[in-house]
């Protein structure tokens, strides 16, 4: 029986899920791994907020996480403490110290991926992220180990849940977004400051993750488009409902067969027959394609202390697997077979577009005119009928079409009078096989 | 770079798949991994046949398996056969001699599943068999390593393709059990004599690998119930669309706090609101719920040379990283926190009764006071108006009740004269939080 010493910085919402299911399901893991875990020392910014998650008769506390890094009786750091600099530093000393690291911090990855799992690899030590991305769904074992085989071909992800559940309220309910909002809020599916979530930047830092393990290279987190959901107009949830769609933030990464990888992160129109359109409150899901195995799609809750436990626990039982044979995983590492970006402009989509219309004949051909000279087909037209006024509107929905060119149409037709203002344009994903 | 020799007994339908991707997507996965593999030999009944999948002036053809056994350029034996005895001889000797195992032979598992993870493990060899079930979908890897940290309180899987093709055939278009499967078998997704697939065999034989990864024990074939897809009314189905429900094979693994498992693949009522019921055509999919993450989802192609040589290339590539560190890693070893079988007439559900019932007042009552004595709650009645005769259909949706009771109901209620035949029943899941 081999055990292994675990110290734990950040004893919040997720480090003491972990304390908890680690001592809770302590039997069942030992007997399906032969590894003991003990947590021998805590981080914390209060040690006395540590009664009740640990025993601090037997776990160190401590305010300086440092101390866990040069600790020789902790053998995997577990970093859960937010921000970047100190969990920076932390996995640095702790790698270079020959312990194993497993960290849930996106923001951090986003931004130091490459570094840090350059030198883990450099250290030869297991660098488990699992948690980082949707919680507690499997799925960055499943992009670097399961489904090793496959040039992935495309990911598109539902992976915030505080995005998720107020896009599901506002579709199923007809709420305001600030109603929804303060839905969140009140449920804990939202911070104080949504700020990060509902503007898409939570969902980034996933996307930079899951491009890295597809597609072996760390997106800069400044070339992945990001646009949020607190501008969505109610309107266009109506129609997305008329029209046999559901409004989803969806993060995508899509190869081309030049080695291009495009990512982004936006709401988009996603038809009612898929499942992502059925993934409701603040669940996780997300659809990956490979060229060997088709369609696949993993989904579960994405957030919340028990179930990014269940990520964190897994990583740190792959870390001991790893020490314990003495080589590191293969980390889904860098490689150059893609490494180029696909700037957003060239990114290829059908689209919906609303405009606020002149109700004067005339005026459809007028703006058909504009996407004709742009090359963009245009594959239905709809006039909802009751909205009198000297401005109606009008949705389109485009065919295939660079983004670049769509917004240039659309930039065309607003300075030729027949529109009241800017138009709404939100992408469709239509999952084509 | 560490090279594998690979010898593949089986060039068929995955055996090609897998010999294919190999060479297809070869610099990829040794990007990714830092290993080679070459195949070095296969194992097929007539060689000539090899032609067009493997290079015969760099690959051995054979037409004895165990050849490859003995063949010391191999290190990782891939075992594509079918059948059960051969197979079993070509793993226990490649085993023994240091040899790691990857198999899709999920018959031969629920046979001896047992004998020959405990062989593995004995010899400190991987063995993998990722593609035994779910086939693309990384489902195996997700219960012993993803979800390592979870009792895993329910596994809901549609785990048949072809099964789930002919059931949705029906349900989509009305057609027969008959035309339905002629369909299947045009399309290659039935054999020619369907047996094993659609009196829920194969399905059992999974759901033996899935209740040994998730419990730790091998639940004896025989003791799981199963019930196939053939003799289902088509009445059934127009009944279950009509209340809100769509009727697919689910395999069931379940554990209860006693630490009893319960085991059995039956027809079943999914509600229309689960995503299980939305997966159609030959698509797979598992619905897994621990007591850490929740529930989650895990959805894809359970067949086909492709996605199941997905899930045999990365066994192929975990066993070689096995090897590389010279440690097995942890199968789901046997162990003994659940190991009591909960017999299948002691397992509880909410049932779908459609008898034929005489139509005449009275007859309700006297079939309501049957069910009462047997503690039976009724939660709904319901009798389609537009059956003509002395007989018609009368629907009732009980409560929860153990099996055994509501078959001694439905054998009491025959005896009484007010039904023209023997009951029909069918297990409702609804997935209650």
């Amino acid at each position: 029986m081999e055990t292994f010493g675990i110290g734990i910085a950040g004893l919040g919402v997720v480090g003491s899920g972990v304390a908890k299911n680690l001592v809770k399901n302590a039997e069942l893991i030992t007997q399906r791994t032969g590894f003991k875990f003990e947590i021998k020392a805590a981080a914390l910014r209060d040690p006395a907020l540590a009664h009740g998650i640990v025993d601090p008769s037997k776990v160190k506390l401590t305010t300086n996480s440092m101390e866990l890094a040069n600790d020789p009786s902790i053998h995997i750091i577990v970093e859960l403490m937010g921000g970047t600099d100190a969990p920076r530093t932390l996995i640095q000393e702790s790698l270079k110290n020959g312990k194993a690291v497993v960290t849930a911090n996106k923001a951090l990855l986003a931004e130091c991926g490459e570094e840090l799992t350059a030198l883990a690899a450099h250290h030869r030590k297991p660098f488990g992220f699992e948690a980082s991305v949707a919680g507690g769904i499997p799925v960055l074992k499943a992009l670097r180990e399961g489904l090793v085989a496959n040039n992935i071909l495309s990911i598109h992800g539902i992976v915030n849940g505080t995005c998720n559940y107020i896009l599901s309220q506002i579709a199923q309910t007809g709420s305001t977004y600030g109603a929804a909002l303060a839905e969140a809020q009140k449920l804990g599916f939202a911070e104080a400051d949504p700020t990060l979530d509902v503007e898409g930047f939570d969902a980034m830092h996933k996307t930079v993750v899951l491009a890295a393990l597809a597609h072996g290279f760390w997106i800069p987190q400044e070339m992945v488009h990001v646009q949020g959901i607190s501008k969505l107009a109610s309107e266009d949830f109506a129609f997305a409902k008329m029209l046999g769609y559901t409004i989803k933030l969806i993060a995508t990464v899509k190869s081309h067969p030049d080695g291009a990888v495009e990512a982004h992160v936006q709401p988009t129109f996603v038809p009612n027959r898929h499942v992502l359109a059925s993934v409701s409150s603040s669940f996780n899901a997300l659809a990956i394609k490979g060229d060997v195995v088709g369609e696949t799609l993993f989904y579960g809750r994405g957030a919340g202390s028990d179930p990014t436990a269940s990520a964190v626990i897994a990583d740190i039982v792959d870390a001991a697997a790893a020490l314990s044979g003495g080589h590191a995983p293969h980390l889904g590492a860098t490689h150059s077979l893609y490494a180029k970006i696909k700037p957003y402009e060239e990114t290829m989509a059908p689209y919906y577009i609303r405009l606020g219309a002149l109700d004067k004949p005339g005026t459809l051909a007028t703006i058909a005119q504009v996407f004709a000279a742009h090359q963009i087909g245009i594959s239905s037209v709809f006039q909802p009928k009751d909205h009198p006024g000297d401005f109606v509107p009008l949705i389109l929905l485009c065919d295939t079409a660079p983004e670049r060119d769509v917004r240039l149409a659309l930039a065309g037709i607003a300075g030729l009078g027949v529109v009241n203002g800017p138009a709404t344009a939100i992408r469709l994903e239509e999952f084509a096989p």
